[in-house]
């Protein structure tokens, strides 16, 4: 944790649904195109890990992504992640709808972004996190930065981070192993 | 900015049209081949902000490559970029063509190049700008180097220093978030 | 090799099967999934070559993985890894098995792993192996830490390291060249 | 150039002929493995302008390499490569009836290596060239070691290398831009 952390800390025990972006979260932002017209995507596999404790812990996670990818949805089936907005032209609609649908406040959701598009939410959202190598404008945003860039131990850090502060991860972790 | 700052904020203010290079500029470089035939290129979906913030501010944005992909049409046409030249055996003579048929002067363009082929544009386009890593004859001949690599911010932030440069940058983050 | 030199060399001594997770360990951990459901992952060409040495020291080697793709048992079929249990939801129990049947101890296995999900199998194993960057409970788990990470000479690494102690390595490399 | 520089440019004159390994010189060394059983192996672009040097100085270039990959036989036909060897099991074979086909002597033939099976070709050719990053035995058996990895500008590095120490390179880069 690099700000406030107390603040961070107190904000992290409300958390009920950890929504993130797709790109440059989940992935390292890297998009992969074939000319089939076929797009790839690179997630990492430790990465699910972290959404798998807390899902163990009985929160909620989900996606609001900009873009459409059959990829990411695929991602978001193995990893148990149920909430999926792709194509999402208007984040803060997307996200009051979601929220009022699964009867979530806002106080409740941490909210996982590195780009511009990212700062409305990460502005609207409880816990506003920002990856490492995130733009100025959602570090600025952010009472906390995760040690691992996107695609590369930013998920786990920060699930582990949640779960840690609500006293759980012991616990969890001793079950997995 | 690295080299004659006031000569680069001068000639960024006429800029109309941001030109790239495709391989090493939009890309890292990388040619990914299949043994299908199939040729994937990877490109950054951070790097697309920086072109949507150009189109914005009204610039025109275009590609000349040396080879032909379908994967290079696909992302322009996701990005919106308007001109895409492949194939070109001779840079000059279609950067020439390019620039008669859109009715914009050689002082109005910026042209982005990597490597030793992009040279020639480089000393022909009034702001000539080479990504970090580019070989020593394109360091050489731009006044701009970025700090990003291809594929890695090398895009948007050109893209953010010419609309910096026009005064016109605060308005369009403004306006995106 | 970071600790305990001598009683990580006694170990090494024993061994007849190397066991390996797969993604984060003969991979880099990252996983490419494609639009059309397609799951890619990166292996290293030069891991190989360990690989290749342990068999024809007369060493078995094996593969147990949580998920399961087709593409580790095309990678393990090229290099000749003939014991490989993928979709594992018990490593344990898949552990035992496979010991019993290929009627190897517990004290003749190395086991090599990245992840949470790995540290049951590295505190059963006599010779347990972490890759550099894995987990923090993994490498508290491990007497021995390879240099490379997964993916980039963690396997060839592990591989001399254990005919090195066997004494076997100049001879193996000697019949190579 | 970081070993005895007079001899490799003594040497470097009377080359006619860059053979090169293919995973880990032409490439990083990464084999993607697709589901479907496709391979995908990662060259660089800029990498090919170096051997586009070498065949417009009248020097020839070829590959040996112990894989069989379409995609190697593809980026090969792009680059103008025309001496193709994969499969190879026994390269000093391969090598010796390659020479004597083209007529060219082992004191005309430079190879670029990056593992142990390269090693003994290292050790016959005039001028033994290793890849940042190869394995001991090659930086061992190697006069020059290139300054760039695997499939990131050791290529290129290499034909400037020798076109320079043959007096030619200016006059090509003049030609080619």
């Amino acid at each position: 944790m690099k700000k406030k952390p107390s603040a961070v800390e107190t904000r992290a025990k409300r958390i009920k649904l950890l929504l993130m972006d797709c790109d440059g979260v989940m992935t390292d932002g890297r998009i992969m195109l074939l000319e089939n017209g076929d797009e790839q995507k690179t997630f990492n596999v430790r990465d699910g890990h972290g959404i798998v404790l807390l899902h163990r812990a009985g929160l909620k996670t989900g996606i609001i992504s900009g873009r459409a990818s059959t990829a990411t949805v695929r991602r978001a089936r193995d990893l148990g992640i149920s909430l999926v907005l792709q194509n999402s032209l208007d984040k803060i609609k997307d996200f009051e709808e979601l929220l009022a649908s699964e009867q979530i406040s806002e106080s409740e959701v941490a909210f996982v972004g590195d780009d511009i598009t990212d700062i409305p939410l990460m502005q609207r959202a409880e816990l506003a996190v920002a990856v490492a190598g995130a733009g100025q404008g959602n570090l600025n945003a952010a009472p906390y930065v995760t040690e691992g860039r996107g695609g590369h131990r930013a998920g786990p850090e920060e699930a582990e981070r949640i779960l840690e502060t609500q006293g759980r991860l012991g616990e969890l972790i001793g079950r997995h192993t």
